[in-house]
């Protein structure tokens, strides 16, 4: 997989991607990662990338030019997807990145400021993704979260300390959120490791955990069992 | 504020922090981003932080010790507040992101691997909190939306390139999402900018912007006109 990031700040992608698992997939050779930054490509003698907004109000907004430039200098695969952070977009879930993971290319154009010229949205026709309901200095956070989220995805990406099929919202569970996880000692500061989970029983543990995804999930997120 | 952030990948927190606007956040004394490694606090002999669960099931299991010493050491001011980031927990929202910026300091919980020692939940009762209906590999990137979410309301954090008053889910906007910026110039790859935003007047322009931000909302987002 190969994650082509449009962004004025390489180095929070970078310097992410130098640390933990993220790191071992592009060691493995599973993902590679790499920037573009619109100011490299700004005719504007001051390299600027940003202007006021026409008809007033704050903040600076993204011109067209640079990012138009950039972005067409980066080589478009035939399984690709060119995706734009916003928070506007379609709610990012497990099911949206199942289906990304399966392209060959993912081209993220990630926002700063007060946002982008429209017509980077109309000329370029990015998808439009969000992480949330809430308000980000820029797109690089959300932009990592989804190279996270993707690669756990990719075959040989998980070393073997690591499982993602039984977590909250992955299909081992079938949409319910993940029940209680105990480890050693049997007993720390008065609390006790449930019997059952000590007992061998293979089939009452499943039981006891089902019953207890069901259970939390009922609780916390009713949603999820429709 | 006070961010202090308890996490097996420091160096996830430290890079990210010392990059763009957060690092300016720090020099500015608005915020200060401590991080403390269980690891650090395992009084096993190989440092240890993990485990197999009970019950079988593949994966490590966060331990309890680890993290109740690591916890421990942090001062705990008077108006704080201690957040476990997990899939499980309530959705994370620009109300919950207003609401935490009034504390003075924020414990940040972040996991990894399969996930936490259920007694860690039990024993100092986080509150748990979610981005989103994802997967990821631990709570770090989550953690990091957090402190830029938080840390844009706080006081002088953005500078005058900035603004949040209105983006997207901020109050200036009242719930509804942003409408299209322009800049510069007028005319890209024959795409115009609309001509109200260019006739100086600004009850024609803030009509124009408003019945686009609803225009959109109810496009994308029809769930937030409730």
């Amino acid at each position: 997989m190969i994650y082509d990031v449009i962004t004025l700040f390489p180095e929070i992608i970078n310097s992410y991607c130098s640390c933990s698992i993220t790191k071992r997939g592009i060691e493995k050779g599973i993902i590679s990662v790499n920037t573009y930054n619109p100011r490299d490509f700004s005719i504007d003698k001051h390299k600027k990338v940003d202007d006021t907004p026409y008809g007033g109000g704050s903040g600076m907004v993204l011109t067209c030019q640079p990012i138009f430039d950039c972005y067409r200098s980066i080589e478009r695969k035939e399984n690709s997807e060119f995706i734009m952070l916003t928070p506007q977009g379609e709610k990012f879930s497990q099911e949206i990145a199942d289906e990304l993971s399966k392209k060959d290319q993912l081209i993220f154009l990630c926002g700063h400021y007060e946002g982008f010229d429209e017509r980077i949205r109309l000329g370029l026709k990015p998808r439009e993704i969000s992480i949330g309901d809430f308000v980000l200095t820029g797109g690089e956070l959300p932009c990592l979260i989804l190279i996270d989220c993707i690669s756990r995805n990719l075959k040989n990406y998980l070393g073997k300390d690591n499982c993602a099929s039984n977590d909250s919202f992955s299909e081992g569970l079938e949409g319910l959120l993940e029940y209680p996880h105990y480890t050693k000692p049997r007993e720390f500061e008065g609390m006790k490791v449930p019997e059952v989970l000590l007992n061998g029983n293979h089939k009452e543990i499943e039981n006891f955990r089902r019953k207890e995804s069901l259970k939390r999930t009922k609780a916390k997120r009713p949603d999820l069992l429709n």
